[in-house]
């Protein structure tokens, strides 16, 4: 069976680099050869513009600059890391992807669906993950994760308004209401263990 | 008589950066408020995006990745540094602008004209100069200059094959025959004071 492309999505403190780490070991406990990556970064060109959006004001970029520039770090990833893992026959897992550009940049941000979907033709080719799994909490449950972490020092997204997060929360809902087949909305409330269990049970018809 | 915005555009060596230095004393000379600024760069965030644009191996980006990342930096420049100078009634000059990205990444690197005009749609809403003069000279006599200047050290860009920049000098040419009322070619050999002479004669309709 072929290599797949597994994206994890949600907003800040749902604990998207948590199961990736857990999921990426699960799938290799089952004997698969597993790429763990995450953006903004992935590949050395990327990691560069990473530092770019993630340091600064909240305010460094605007919308638009944002957009086009988590667009460059993804064609860098996907051209660097990402399609030379899949043709290798690596899964790879990747920690947000595509859809947190359409919810942050291009819904909570104001650009635009069609915009972002643009800019990833453009940078990517339009690549998209055989799966894209959501995490989802509520928005009480993500901010206290989120706090715990961070212990009051988010980086340039992640501390934004309260409003803005709620915003982004709901665009994932409605990107897997409009994408069942791709994108599937996972209950990440409970231990580690139940979640990973969980996120199994939404990749099983593509597992060997 | 309301502030303009000048791009000047053309291959490397050509006189760009000569010439936008004269034009900017020039203007002033004629009373006028003039901000003089540059692609890649002209505000803090976009000088960052430079960086990354002009140093490191010829093939560090892929085209798309290359476009994209001209767009976000120029997206930051019209928003911090062109837009607000024009609402306060300053002439701007700037050395290169979205026709370098047309012709460099767009033709030149095979993105297609289309996508980069989409990118700068996104970005910096379709901004236009009033006039883009694109200063017009020999392969050969640009590349004389260019080697001159350059001393055998050309940056990321300027350094790649001759049938590149072939490919450019095409390109510009092309968008002067398809837009001439905001595109002109300027014959820009001879001495700098004959070409600042021809600059000023195809902004005359522009000038108080
Ligand atoms: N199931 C869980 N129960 C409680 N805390 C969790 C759980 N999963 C993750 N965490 C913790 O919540 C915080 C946010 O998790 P993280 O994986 O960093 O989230 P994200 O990457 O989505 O922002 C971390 O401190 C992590 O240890
Ligand atoms: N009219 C001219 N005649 C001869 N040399 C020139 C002329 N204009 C510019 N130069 C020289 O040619 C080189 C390239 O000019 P520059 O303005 O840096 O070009 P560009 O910015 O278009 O790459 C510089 O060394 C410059 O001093
Ligand atoms: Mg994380
Ligand atoms: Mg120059």
């Amino acid at each position: 069976m072929s290599a797949r492309f597994i994206s994890l999505e949600g907003g800040e403190g749902v604990g998207k680099s948590t199961q990736a780490r857990r999921l990426a070991d699960a799938l290799r406990t089952r004997g698969l050869d597993v790429l763990l990556t995450r953006e903004p970064g992935g590949s050395p060109g990327a990691e560069a513009i990473r530092s770019l959006l993630l340091e600064g004001d909240a305010n460094r970029w605007s919308p638009g600059a944002e957009a086009l520039l988590f667009a460059a770090a993804r064609a860098d990833h996907v051209t660097r890391t990402i399609d030379p893992a899949l043709s290798e026959g690596q899964w790879v897992i990747c920690d947000r992807f595509l859809d947190s550009s359409r919810a942050y940049q291009g819904m909570a941000g104001g650009v635009g669906d069609a915009a972002i979907q643009n800019l990833h033709q453009i940078g990517s080719d339009g690549r998209l993950p055989d799966r894209t799994l959501v995490l989802a909490l509520t928005d009480t449950d993500a901010a206290a994760r989120a706090d715990a972490r961070d212990a009051g020092c988010p980086d340039r997204i992640g501390g934004r308004a309260s409003d803005f997060h709620a915003e982004v929360a709901q665009a994932f809902r409605d990107f897997a209401r409009d994408d069942p087949e791709r994108i599937r909305l996972v209950d990440a409330s409970g231990s580690e263990g139940e979640v990973t269990e969980r996120l199994l049970a939404a990749l099983a018809d593509l597992l060997p």
